[in-house]
């Protein structure tokens, strides 16, 4: 394989990540339509969802190990494929918490409603832009934008910590909605950790920037 | 490089690999120490124990890139280290989880003591077997035993439930004692993505192994 048709490949690779992002950030659209409206097939399509997304992990790891496979890579391109690979699994991981999301809707579709006091899609808008930033961050191999990213996480943390306490207190003052302020809570959780995979992300985009900086002055300086 | 030379070294990421997961099943370790005997120092053992896991990770990290740049590694090495990529990041969060729960413990012991139906030491030292068992399969490149660490997740997904329902009840039916309740709980989940992260690794292991065995009978049938 020719040096171009390597870097073609490196650019499938990050494509089919790119497609993979934008299917997982859908998933979360998904779950929050079905928290916001309460329609069950919402939470359908995040179920159906989730097999996409499953198929796509799979295959991008398998691209990526032939790429590693096909051709010594340089450093740079290197860690550029096992920053791919990390960054698919948190993805994958972002689908998890959608069907986790999606299976709390369900549940508390059944209950009697609950007047709770918690933004629950602004926090999932928040998560949702983190990942579409941390990907950004990546296709550009921007490190300060990978940065924001870090620096939102913790916006979305104390809102995440926010919710717990009114939450509490509800569950507090009014047992009899114990279960839906429980509920709430959990899917704030799950946002919280959305928020925590794109930060993972951004972290790899970091070390694969700043890691690829060091190694290429390397070559430089040596060769 | 020489061959021997190069297996050495994949021997050392193995067990760098095995350290770091005995450190994460130490701090576990001590958060459970923590709630078990109401025990802040060993809340602070965890604290400084992170440290530990989260050098361990990056120097493990470095070593495989290292490996994969220094030479063409063969398909069945490539997975190897690959997996060790991914399990590494696993440990890590093993680690983050541990935090989590230490934090939430030295929460508890702030507030009154409460009677609770839930046996959290049971759960993790489950959790804490099932990351045993999924380095155990690595290390001896055992689908088989890999599978039984996905079947035993079953089994903290369902205590997990339980946990979750008593917890439930008694914040429904002792308000007085919500605070209690939903930190317990809230370890129970953390104790539950432990498992979750056992189960990635067993995955990883899995895909290892059979991958490796795929590909090296291509190799026996065109070498």
């Amino acid at each position: 394989m020719s040096r171009t048709r390597f870097h073609d490949a490196l650019d499938e690779l990050k494509d089919r990540l790119l497609r993979m992002g934008g299917i997982a950030e859908q998933s979360l659209g998904y779950a929050m339509n079905a928290y916001r409206d309460g329609d069950r097939q919402q939470c359908a399509l995040v179920f159906e969802t989730e097999q996409a997304i499953n198929a796509a992990h799979r295959e991008i790891d398998e691209l990526a190990l032939d790429l590693l496979a096909m051709q010594q890579p340089m450093a740079v391109d290197l860690r550029f494929i096992v920053a791919v690979i990390k960054i698919n699994a948190d993805l994958e991981r972002v689908g998890d918490q959608a069907v986790n999301i999606a299976q709390r809707v369900a549940e508390v579709l059944d209950l009697p409603p609950a007047e709770l006091p918690a933004d629950v899609p602004l926090i999932a808008g928040i998560a949702s832009q983190m990942i579409r930033q941390s990907l950004d961050a990546f296709v550009r191999g921007d490190a300060d934008l990978a940065q924001n990213v870090l620096v939102t996480d913790n916006d979305v943390d104390r809102m995440k910590r926010e919710i717990e306490h009114a939450m509490l207190a509800k569950m507090h003052d009014s047992p009899e909605f114990t279960r839906q302020a429980l509920d709430v809570l959990l899917i704030a959780r799950n946002l919280e950790r959305i928020g925590d995979h794109a930060t993972n992300i951004a972290e790899d985009v970091i070390f694969w920037v700043r890691g690829a900086d060091v190694r290429h002055r390397q070559v430089d300086v040596t060769g």
